[in-house]
């Protein structure tokens, strides 16, 4: 990596630690630039808008959950284990960054158009590719007869709201609670009948 | 109600209704008082600063889940019937003020201290007596032996994450959200074996 693709790297977390600590909205390029102890002027040698950061911030996290879903689609596998892959690798993405997740979660409405309609169509791509994967779990048999839409809303949300309470180095690692969640996701709290 | 209490219950859901789209920081009181209509001078002989507008939010929406869950941990009925009454109420309350669940949710880390130790305090409270009822499930043996406390972030995670995608007046009215919801979650995704 050169020195300018550092530093650019830089300003990039440096952004996201503080849209999602206060929000796009109250964070200025100069506190981005204070931060980073440059001058705002100097900044302005990065980025041509303080929307670009975000813009790039929630573009690489989508990049992020395609790059990792879209393999699981298309591997030959069974539907089931296919959704499991895909709940283990977002939990992954998450865990792995969970500031961007944040900010990909909760600052994305701050775009401008057309980028926040673009940003809403990938989003809802990605989670039609989820939604697939359980379709195809009702069609083979292995899930109930369910609502498909609902049950990826379930899904999603359960996984999604982990960079609240996630923190690196806590007690269980990614893996294990992904594990976990797609346990109890799939055969539910309820301890199995006789 | 009235005239000073209702011109203050307009301001409260006027403030809410900016912190939620553009966020507590970002909004201004001067952009409340516009809003309104009025003046930003005349706001203040409503309120003293825009966090008592945030802070009355929070609260009110806490008080709501207490008022809910209280009298449902008191009653004298099965666990598993107790936890299904939570949940549904839990989605009744965010359903009916979508804009105040998603202000308690996301803009709570906003407060100053120490208002802000004191909403934690009550919202870990909160989650204390889901995870009571999450316990007495396991317990009486109706649940299966899980992880106790995850099982309550999963419970959590599926129904506060409701506020992103609840439309009033949508397909699904909140008492049969809470119904598949809390089929999915006790029973699972998953055909029941033969």
């Amino acid at each position: 990596m050169d020195a300018t693709t550092h530093r650019r790297e830089q300003v990039l977390t440096t952004a996201e630690l503080l849209f999602a600590d206060r929000g796009f909205q109250a964070t200025s390029v100069r506190e981005i630039a204070d931060a980073l102890g440059i001058k705002a002027g100097s900044l302005y040698t990065h980025i041509e808008t303080k929307e670009d950061l975000l813009w790039e911030s929630v573009g690489n996290a989508a990049d992020r959950f395609f790059a990792m879903i879209e393999p699981i689609v298309d591997a030959d596998l069974l539907p089931t284990e296919k959704l499991r892959r895909a709940i283990v690798g977002h939990v992954e993405v998450v865990t792995a960054n969970v500031t961007a997740a944040s900010v990909y979660s909760t600052q994305w409405r701050h775009l401008s158009q057309p980028r926040r309609g673009e940003f809403a169509a990938r989003r809802d791509a990605y989670e039609q590719l989820f939604r697939s994967l359980v379709r195809a779990c009702i069609r083979d048999g292995t899930f109930a007869d369910l609502d498909e839409k609902f049950a990826t809303l379930l899904i999603l949300s359960s996984i999604n709201w982990i960079y609240l309470w996630y923190r690196a180095g806590g007690s269980m690692a990614p893996d294990q609670i992904a594990r976990k969640m797609t346990n109890m996701l799939f055969d539910g709290l309820r301890r199995a009948g006789p």
